[in-house]
């Protein structure tokens, strides 16, 4: 039996060998830290809980339409006007199992065999690998520290070719936790659709951003699609489920894309979503915002300290993609080295492209544990 | 911006517009008999519910790994080996959001630009739709009531081409109800193997027979894919919960795979199935499991009278194929004209390929609005 080719364009993540050698540790009794890991250590909101314990209670067990219920597509478009004062139709909102969702529906609709997109190296992998199991090619353009890591309008001009279907960028974006100005997704929106293509924004870390505004591209106008996530804002990682925001004409397709790739998202968890966007949850989650915020300033200092370069200040997200060039010696192989000798885990930047001096910390964990892994890597260093 | 080649090759279905029609008859007071839908009646049984509520209560709300929690995929095993007596090693079983994310993940690993998968017409749309979002072709195999509308070996031999890599079969099967022996899958598995190939059986109403023992293809070999479903016998639709049994070979690139396109299956849900397999959960679903068969008695013998012939008697799901060539005109016609005129609803064969003299029966209603239904579809009959 032999493999589809796409299995050949994916690349194992080198941080699952890291978190398996982790785990190995761990098992062993060591206390080990973990930077590496994408997803927050706080517990979905209690709010959000006690509402999908409610939908359970009451049976809500039955498939909803493929979009979703418009209950909760109509609390989404609520919040883009109350947070944002931004106008959004409910009825271009695509509920989906997580926001892994909401980018293969997109790429599904745009990419033929052979189609290109344009992403960022460094990237969310994932995003690649999506784009080659639809048949199309991923260009992961090069981009540094000069444009924050982000794609803009110029890198359009260059690299789109006949077979470009659309460009992707992330604001906040992973590994880099830079954001894009509302000029710069302007520009980036008029050079695809002047193109022919489409914009696609990945929205998945709205809401963590530090010492800047809440913004959208969406405020920009209806010409471009949106990817969002209830995962990390809101912190329901496990109960997958996002969204997808499109130009009004296009709704049709998707849903019709929707009702053959995942038949509907999950029920209870979009009841419990509901209950995202009510006072005592947005309390509970801009305390811990700005308790990212204040790890965020501590991991940077710290890392500066180290003789770690941060190049593009993070604004948003949870990660820092710190320079490592000054170890002399590629991250991965640094990376396999402070987890065997001080137990710190930390992802290399292969794993987002071809920039393989850089590391990506995940500040998901309490400032003190953050303070000891630095104390860590600088007992590393020192004994190198 | 134009749309992937893939959008063309999807058909929309007819029981959407059946659908929407009927729910704006009930919006207007109407009251209509929803015989089209593919869902249980039943809300999942509460030992699952209860398990769920006991894992949202305990904050498992965080990501698992992409394969699912070891503890539910050593459940599934154990379910293997208690009901069917067949060895399963967990590590073969990858849960997955619904059975659609198992559909979609082996035929990511099989399907190229242009491969051809054999599958039934009759037979479930969503099928066909996913070998076309891949890239590969769908050769929609003709299945009479010779074959109680299955393909078997000499269909394979038949149109098994160069590009073929797997046939998909379900048993029991949807629309038909019909199931496969099994020494009729042995002889599918041995043909698909032969080629280099690889053989997919559907066994997502497992547990859902009538009149014949619970059985599982996984009984003849590891050779094979199966792919099953928390959603019909365990009546946890919108849970969206499904697993992929594997040879185990294979797993290591089905998990590669699984990371891209889903990260991972619903958390709640994994601990909630967990008590699937309780003998409380076992006694409510045997339970409701006498009840279909019940209704599929009184349908069946309630069409018969009405002129409808049940080619092939099903012996599985919950949906009758009936042949309404007698009506003289396509099925589609008299679906919407039924639903006009009397307020019930029920799928074209359309939607489920060739065979438009066909409609689809579900019998997801209690037994007497089942008869409710066969009258109201006599009345229209005569009135005709």
């Amino acid at each position: 039996m032999r493999y589809a080719q796409r299995l050949s364009h994916i690349e194992p993540f080198h941080v699952m060998r890291i978190l398996e050698a982790a785990q190995q540790m761990q098992a062993a009794g060591l206390n080990v830290i973990h930077l590496e890991v994408g997803e927050p250590d706080f517990p979905t909101p209690q709010p959000i809980v006690e509402a999908g314990l409610k939908a359970l209670a009451e049976g809500k067990t039955l498939y909803t339409g493929a979009c979703g219920i418009p209950q909760l597509r109509e609390a989404i478009a609520r919040f883009y006007q109350t947070r944002f004062n931004v106008i959004v139709d409910p009825a271009r909102i695509i509920v989906t199992p997580g926001a892994s969702g909401a980018l293969q529906l997109i790429l599904a609709l745009l990419v033929d065999q052979d189609s290109e997109v344009l992403l960022t190296d460094p990237g969310y992998p994932c995003n690649r690998h999506l784009v080659s199991l639809l048949g199309g090619t991923s260009v992961n353009v090069p981009v540094g520290a000069d444009t924050r890591f982000q794609l803009l309008a110029p890198h359009i001009e260059q690299h789109w070719h006949d077979k470009t279907v659309a460009a992707l960028v992330a604001s906040p974006a992973n590994p880099t936790g830079t954001v894009l100005e509302p000029t710069e997704i302007k520009a980036l929106a008029q050079a695809c659709n002047a193109r022919g293509g489409a914009l696609i924004v990945d929205e998945i870390y709205q809401g963590l951003v530090y010492g800047r505004p809440h913004e959208t591209a969406l405020a920009l106008g209806e010409d471009l699609f949106v990817v969002n996530s209830f995962s990390k804002y809101f912190q329901m990682t496990g109960w997958r489920l996002g969204w997808l925001v499109s130009p009004p004409e296009h709704v049709a397709a998707l849903e019709k894309l929707a009702q053959n790739l995942f038949l509907a998202p999950p029920t209870a968890a979009q009841w419990a979503a509901l209950a995202a966007f009510e006072p005592a949850t947005l309390a509970i989650i801009e305390a811990r915002r700005q308790e990212l915020d204040n790890r965020r300033q501590c991991l940077q200092g710290a890392l500066a300290q180290l003789g770690f370069g941060i190049p593009a200040t993070p604004q948003g997200a949870f990660y820092l993609w710190a320079d490592a060039g000054h170890l002399g010696r590629p991250a991965a192989h640094f990376c396999e080295d402070l987890l065997a000798a001080q137990a710190v885990a930390v992802t290399p930047g292969d794993d987002f492209g071809s920039q393989i001096n850089f590391l990506r910390f995940a500040y998901t964990q309490p400032t003190h544990i953050l303070e000891e892994a630095c104390n860590r890597i600088h007992n590393y260093l020192i004994s190198g």
